[in-house]
């Protein structure tokens, strides 16, 4: 752990910012907890009204020199990295110097998936001296706890549902793929690639519509896990307040993420969001899938 | 095998045709072998018209008795099942005395995946003295080959990812979901679930427009394979001209399907589809994935 005000002596922390609600939740509590921090939000990804309030440098995707060159200026020598950010092209990428040092590195990172990227991405910054921390290091409080968070409970129907789902992404987890699938009624309905959890999810909505979909409205889960070769430092499922919607739109009974392994920014407002559709939001423990 | 003249002496074969071109292709080729056939069209999935010229009785789902009664008339022991029909919900289906003793086998069927579903109406039909045969099995000559059916070839970068698709459907193979996903550069883009394959093929165009994916047009690879634990009588995946058109409207090198293991309708008619679309389409082994 490298959380708490212990740390307050590694200097202010470096929050590298998608778009999004959670880079600030991240920022506010961990200066609840008495570190100062310096936000680098993506230029693009972020509005800038939304970093105003704290200390912030723009950065773009590329530019590996500069960015180091601010953070070390701001005495920065722990990152977090946090937020929605889209995989660019390579070719859409302007680098600069400091960046076309490491361009092999930089070419192996853009084939493959993901968690593989960022994998990369992480040893190049830790080659000059930064280190990266989860978000859930440095502010423990964002992360899903065990059980529900609104009234609603899981059935014994929605638990079954909840084991094939969390069995499915464990195999999936070799493929750097899907940290969410969608299980009704033992029917595995929708797996997550590309798209997002949020357009699978409209998925099931115009596959019911089209009677593509049978179960009944109120049949069904969101499962969300870790890949189990993932790097918690930086790519921990998400949940808030719009994926309760999304998922009650999608007319299913609820959603489970892996308690403790899942990040729920605004954890009030979720329950409240789940009791006001009438569905549940549970965190599962991590062996609570078919055997 | 049961295919060939010297099944004639069991009677007609009986095809339930559920939607599309196979259920042709397939009595075409039966009958070209000398054997008579009577069809079984799944009324609201085939057009009457297209039946017109072969001994056919309509059947409704759930009207197990009837068909019983139709099909022994009729003087047919053996019967095949081929074509799309979606999976309808429980309550939308009326059935007759003969489905009705069976209720609780029936409702068994619901609860699980397209090929549980399948077993189950085969262990039904077997109980009452027919026998499942698979369309490849009294048609041969519909399964896709080994090698690529129009001029063009995968690369060397378009086989990594055909590894690598069938590697994941192979994981998914217990999960009885799925039968096809796209790689483009070794990154998983989608996986096939409720949605079906030519849904998944538009959805890469989708996120491709929107900058979601960002490989580039003319790389990645369909990849569809059989389910490992499939009941290849009656499940077998299908591709045809229209999947071409679709793969090539995703901006695909190419659709790669395991030889002897897909049924290809009209294979002449895919490879000049193929290479009207400069586009690949290839048969694999099936040790083709990665280690």
């Amino acid at each position: 752990m490298t959380a708490g005000p212990a740390n307050a002596g590694e200097g202010p922390l470096a929050i590298i910012c998608g778009g999004g609600a959670l880079p600030f939740a991240v920022a506010d509590a961990v200066m609840r907890r008495g570190r100062s921090v310096v936000l680098f939000p993506v230029r693009g990804w972020v509005d800038p009204k939304a970093v105003a309030g704290y200390p912030h440098h723009f950065i773009d995707i590329g530019r590996l020199g500069r960015f180091h060159r601010q953070a070390t200026a701001a005495g920065c020598r722990e990152l977090v990295m946090i937020g929605t950010v889209l995989r660019p092209a390579l070719r859409d990428i302007h680098f600069d110097w400091g960046a076309l040092r490491e361009l092999p590195t930089v070419i192996r990172m853009f084939r493959g998936g993901d968690n593989h990227l960022l994998s990369i991405l992480a040893r190049l910054f830790e080659k000059r001296g930064f280190r990266f921390v989860g978000a859930h290091e440095v502010a423990p409080e964002i992360l899903m706890p065990q059980g529900t968070l609104g009234r609603r409970e899981p059935s014994v129907r929605d638990r079954a549902d909840i084991a094939r789902g969390a069995a499915l992404l464990s195999a999936l987890g070799p493929f750097d793929v899907g940290q969410a699938a969608v299980v009704a009624d033992n029917y595995v309905l929708a797996i997550e690639a590309a798209e997002g959890t949020d357009r699978m999810l409209a998925r099931i909505g115009e596959l019911r519509s089209e009677g593509r979909v049978r179960s009944a409205v109120g049949t069904g889960v969101l499962v969300k896990t870790p890949k189990p070769a993932q790097d918690r430092r930086f790519d921990l499922p998400a949940i808030g307040p719009a994926t309760v919607a999304s998922a009650a739109r999608a007319g299913l009974a609820g959603i489970a993420v892996t308690a403790n392994a899942a990040i729920v920014a605004e954890p009030a407002e979720v329950g409240a969001a789940a009791d006001r559709a009438g569905i549940f939001v549970t965190g599962i423990g991590p062996d609570e899938r078919e055997p």
